[in-house]
């Protein structure tokens, strides 16, 4: 392994950086509660750090992980990803953010680099799960990971990526899509039909991966700060709690990390931090009103929120 | 298919009337709420009714359905289960129900039939999940239960459904059981090597589901009569919401009905009733005291109730 020198160790760093950069983001977002720090190895190899904010005045639960791990997949998993054998190594920074408020939107984001035998990947991206509509705050997140790809054209593919985030993460049995998008991307860098990535191709996918990074806090940053301030009540404190239940079932049915972490003994508090602090599941919901019904008819037919 | 003339008729009538009797169980042991009725048809085939009972005095929520339903099993899934070709019928009676004391245990009940090509069999159990434990109540649903299976030997084997209630709701990524465990069995009357099971097989089978069947009420109410007034404050509140989080984990990730029900399309309402009203994630916990460690140590070690 180690396809281009030095490549995987630059990443890991890159990734460290951003989980730093986007916690003092957070925490100052938050303007109260302050990250915990957890430091762990994992008995197959490698470690990270994870990051916990809990019972903020804006964040009600916030994880940010670190990670650099390596080992053997199991023979099924390894079967489907490029590359020979089974060993890998990866590092990635993920997070989730589950605002306390109904009118601030839950995001996710995920940057990642594996090598597997001899082929090496990016793959990441960011979404968010807004609880009531803003267009405009979706068209925000999205022009900002848009001009980002843009930058690093044709690997930066964000029209693909906006796509791809909107059939990744899709509740089959809701016919719902878990939130408004933004952008999903895998196995870039990777060149099909031809098991080594050349330096050009991985160096292209690290640039464009980390201008995503970057850009992850000016998406969703100014919707914390324009949003966190409005005002709200019990019913849509409700709805917000139901629409966590979505959050729930799409990581535990369908989330490929979270499922394949579970099965395999992964480090079940790290996997399960994206999990939503308090949620209800009540029988046969329908939206109570105008703007939840809103919210949920932009899920079932996702919008091209940029018109490209 | 109908293998034994009448029977899939009878036993659909049997889990019928059993629906009735354990909602009018339900709402006399709650005192104030009523289960609504909700009848469907399934585009596939055939039908149920969905009882359902939100915000009691005692039960929080409590859905327990009966169905008859027929069509064609996709075909992975067939190839799984006796019988010859896809087609199928079952019929059946679930149920779930979530008290709102933490000091009352959760309950789950499931009494079948299923008919496919030649094959027929009988599967169900019912089991407890505690948030705080009372040995003698573990012991009287156990207890309860055993004495439905012993007047049915051989078929009725009570060890050995112990043991698979065991294995079956087990959380492989906690290590943990569900709960205290009852009974669990599966294609009882189908006779292993001989795809068109007896007449004889079968009408035991169904004396003996029945019998469990109706030990259910007996089984679980009198442990709802006993710790219904228990008081309690937050912090037993807040580690039934936690451990409520244990139990989606195990109906999203591992329960075959469920994971199944929402992949090939199943009525999602009547499926994703089993999930508790109000469910809590926190980052990393540990039992708060002796009380809640008792009860994690049994669900780590699970224990012979009646010593058999």
């Amino acid at each position: 392994m180690g396809t281009v020198s030095g490549l995987y160790e630059r990443a890991a760093s890159r990734w460290s950086e951003l989980q730093g950069a986007i916690c003092a983001a957070i925490e100052a977002a938050d303007g109260e509660a302050r990250f915990s720090t957890d430091r762990w190895s994992r008995p197959g190899g490698g470690g990270g750090v994870s990051r916990v904010l809990e019972g903020g005045r804006v964040f009600e639960k916030a994880g940010v992980n670190w990670s650099d791990v390596d080992g053997e997949l199991p023979e099924d998993f390894a079967a489907q990803l490029p590359g020979w054998g089974r060993r890998f190594r990866a590092t990635g920074v993920s997070l989730v953010l589950h605002p306390r408020s109904p009118m601030v939107p839950t995001t996710h984001a995920n940057f990642r680099f594996l090598e597997k035998g001899d082929a090496a990947w990016f793959g990441g991206g960011a979404d968010l799960t807004p609880y009531y509509l803003w267009r405009e705050d979706a068209e925000h997140f999205h022009r900002t990971l848009a001009a980002a790809c843009d930058a690093h054209t044709p690997v930066g593919d964000y029209p693909r990526f906006k796509r791809w985030c909107d059939e990744y993460f899709f509740i089959k049995h809701r016919a719902e899509t878990r939130g408004v998008g933004g952008i999903f991307y895998d196995y870039v860098g990777h060149a099909p039909g031809h098991e080594r990535a050349t330096t050009a191709d991985l160096e292209a996918a690290f640039a464009m991966a980390g201008a995503c990074g970057d850009a992850f806090v000016p998406a969703y940053v100014p919707i914390v700060e324009q949003r966190r301030d409005e005002a709200y009540g019990d019913d849509e404190r409700r709805w917000q709690l139901l629409r966590r239940g979505r959050y729930v079932e799409f990581n535990l049915v369908y989330d490929r990390g979270t499922t394949f972490g579970l099965k395999t003994g992964g480090r079940i508090e790290s996997i399960l931090m994206s999990l939503p602090p308090l949620v209800r599941w009540d029988h046969d919901v329908s939206p109570p009103g105008p703007r939840e019904a809103a919210l949920v008819e932009v899920l079932r037919t996702p919008v091209d929120w940029l018109g490209r």
